[in-house]
């Protein structure tokens, strides 16, 4: 079994060694030139340029892409979409928003190119304990998925799923990410709280290290959590500043345009908007409102 | 009519102000004798000391504390309830914790003085426009209540009534202050989202102005509001930091004990703690989780 | 003075009327003829058709837009600019989503045809009291807007402002519409914990009628709130659910697309789409994690 | 090693199992005394009152809660103060307020009696997997607790740790379970997504199973969420009303009280406090207001 491989960044190129590990001939390119190189020693089939690497498959040709989103990801499907043939088979396991790959989808069934969206779960560990994997697809190319999924999962029948047609996998990835937010903002309050219990003296590291067993609570976030704290629970260091990566995003513009309250999610994803601004105008207007009605003093500047 | 004020400062110098105005004969104490020196010249009788204070007054007397929430509100009446006589009539007009006020009324009665508590509001303009008023207290010192809602209101018939037994007028206070709250937030949210609209460049100076006629927001926050940014609307010089004084809090412990959701009450005071710890330790775990799961960058302080 | 208004309803209808009050001569079209022919007796031109419409203005044409949002704008819209000619200036007053008001101005202005768009609050009550406006348009068209403003605003000077160029005025308008939401929210939530203090027995139309002066919490909400309190404070016939109407919508879109915090508006509108939503699978199936993990008792229906 | 189990329901019931299957011998007493005469089969020395119980140990002796909070806790403590001697140890593993143990032990220690307070996790599932435990206790008593521990947690060297001075195990008790009251919304939110999703119909019980390997949030209440989709996704027969045992509304109130936000934790509590009121006075509110301003229809019940 053979695959291309786009994308050979923290994502794409352990993944490429998990499916080379599990035999795959995988072909790979990547923007960077030295990325492909550093992973030729492990087997992969470096290709110069995108259509080196569609020259270097047999027809039918699977092609893996795992790029940012956005605009990277637009321009290559693009190029790709006139190096591909009829019967070939374009995956996007990069985070792309579902509505882009459903219309991205429509574009190639034109050209005769099948597509299917894969949310890839699992960061870093991935190519240690597989990753989670959900994809969206048209029902035809199922028999193509199932050895990448059985190849990169946790194992051959736990942790991946075809969640629907095509544009499911990364809705329900989407969403995997919401709640993400949401549990990590929960664990976070929580800490937070007992960090601020200054008489009880807890040891956050001690404490989180034993909610990892036997609680309700325990979850991968938590071991993640307890494994960084045992290092280090001052975070003097750590700057109070959280990204966000688009699908946190997505899904609150979901949750508008079907009419579903999702809170918590949402509040997560404004603690981070919260975090990357630092002038607080909107607390500054509170400030001065206060000062207006009440004659409470403001802090100047 | 005469009537003592203990607390002659913001809110207690200009309510016994208003009430001379009404012709009330005002006798004042301030733990701070030049607060009732100054009244002096307005016809304020100055007491030096609490039981002269008493000594000024003719039974049945009527005291009405201003005083900040907490111990000196406790120890004065603790004070006073030994100088006083049944049949007197004591008044918190601070913001007491209702349920404080509930059991010094209770405490109060067994020694057989009357007890009202009198929520306030309006702030610093109240001495110009009157004062909102709402109290609780036995029904039997209604007509002794009355002529002083009556001069302190914005008009004999308007702005003020009795909410119910002991307890009502803070209880009722507390919500008002919960729901102040939440209309600072509501509008703070919104001119900050259209102030991070750069491109449209709209004056929030002008656009509150305007605001203040025929729209559905109009209110006495958004008249504050626009006669602040009229002169400034950078807020550059503005630390934001937002305070809180008590009553957001209660509102938020009876909503729990109730079982009530008050969610955007609450919200409004998450933004004030936030705004008050710069340590955002949560935001700082928030930051280290992203990096476990994720290998995504943290930045170093 | 002339203009054309489109769309006679509750809100045209009235804005129509305040008009021809003050002396605009005002052609007249809705789809439904009666709405049309009932304000002919107060001096409607009443139009049988656009193009009638249009034939009835001498050039340069004002037209006024008031209707739905959505496809009946749209496609009138689309009708309009075959209709009239370079020069001619076409207003939009309904609740428009800004991003389709700045491209409809962008597709008219190549036919030479200039575009404003109008956000216009106040509701049934602004034939009596005006309304609150603001609109965003070229400069060039600002003397052409200006009468118009004048007159259905509350006062000439009062209530109106060219908040920016096209887009500004359906941008601050649903801005407004996300703090009103914010600010009934607060209220709601307030009042509600007051309904469940079941001991304390507060007459809440009583108190939201005094609260109306002299708090800081007064505003034309409480007015109306009070005003429908006082016949009514059981609402056991009210059922609970609350519509939304799209701005609060895009004031969450516009939100998440420029990272800015918005958490009370947004609970807000969550409380909304969940009073829209019977089913409440959300809450079932925290109920069975519940039995799950604890065997807590889950009713069944 | 010998202990008194007092409380032999759901929890405290499985707690001893587990400790008698350590090695323990458990003397139990119930109110209920069947609950009691059960274990007596499994090896329990069933006490038929609390004198009886205490009268079955060797000094010094070792009782352990379990019971509900509130008035029996307290009851069945104070007269268990009077039969225990100095030097007794006292263990409250229920779900009770931090605040009231450390009272407790306050009281405790002035007979010269030992007090612990044991948060338990785990719920039904804890005679299998055992428990999670998080005590706090004086330094001195920690060699009695730790054989307590190994025996009723996962594995002797995880899932239990002694977090502090008296107070510590009831607080980071709550604690863990205002996240997991975080977490579960946070889940429940992005399902229910998912859900109203209809044009993609994806497969809940599937899809839960599929995240429980190699996703980010891979978690326990993930496995059992997923182990009850299997057999029923409509939920049609479940309830959506959701309780709250006491944790989540502590966890707030100390928010409230430490001045720390925790935004999720309380909106997750409040979501459980809407799906308990059946009125909705708050909603009712919303829609009358919305009639009064702009003339929207309100639906009569």
């Amino acid at each position: 079994m053979e695959i291309a491989f786009i994308g050979l960044g923290r994502m794409g190129g352990n993944m490429a060694r998990r499916l080379m590990r599990s035999g795959f001939r995988v072909v790979g390119y990547d923007h960077n030139p030295t990325a492909a190189q550093a992973l030729a020693a492990e087997g992969l089939v470096a290709a110069a340029s995108l259509s080196e690497l569609v020259g270097q498959l047999s027809a039918p040709r699977t092609v893996w892409l795992m790029l940012p989103a956005g605009e990277i990801t637009e321009a290559t499907l693009n190029t790709l979409s006139t190096l591909l043939a009829p019967g070939d088979l374009l995956i996007d396991g990069g985070n792309a928003y579902y509505k882009d790959s459903q219309r991205r989808a429509a574009a190639l069934a034109e050209k005769g190119i099948q597509f299917a969206d894969v949310g890839v779960s699992g960061g870093v560990w991935g190519l240690e304990n597989g990753y989670g994997l959900m994809y969206g697809s048209p029902e035809a190319v199922e028999g193509r998925l199932e050895p990448l999924m059985k190849a990169l999962a946790p194992a051959p029948d736990k942790g991946w799923l075809r969640a629907g047609p095509v544009g499911a996998g990364h809705f329900t990835k989407m969403v995997h990410n919401g709640i993400e937010y949401g549990m990590m903002q929960a664990l976070a309050e929580g800490l937070n709280l007992i960090h601020h219990k200054r008489d009880l003296n807890v040891d956050l590291a001690a404490l989180t290290e034993a909610w990892r067993y036997g609680t309700v609570i325990r979850s991968w976030l938590l071991d993640l959590t307890a494994q960084y704290l045992a290092s280090d629970q001052s975070l003097e260091r750590i700057a109070p500043v959280v990204e966000d990566s688009g699908e946190g995003r997505w899904t609150v513009l979901e949750a508008i345009e079907l009419g579903v309250p999702i809170p918590v999610i949402t509040q997560s994803l404004y603690t981070r908007f919260e975090s990357q601004d630092p002038e607080d105008y909107d607390e500054r207007l509170l400030a001065i409102m206060r000062k207006m009605f009440g004659g409470h003093a403001v802090t100047k500047l």
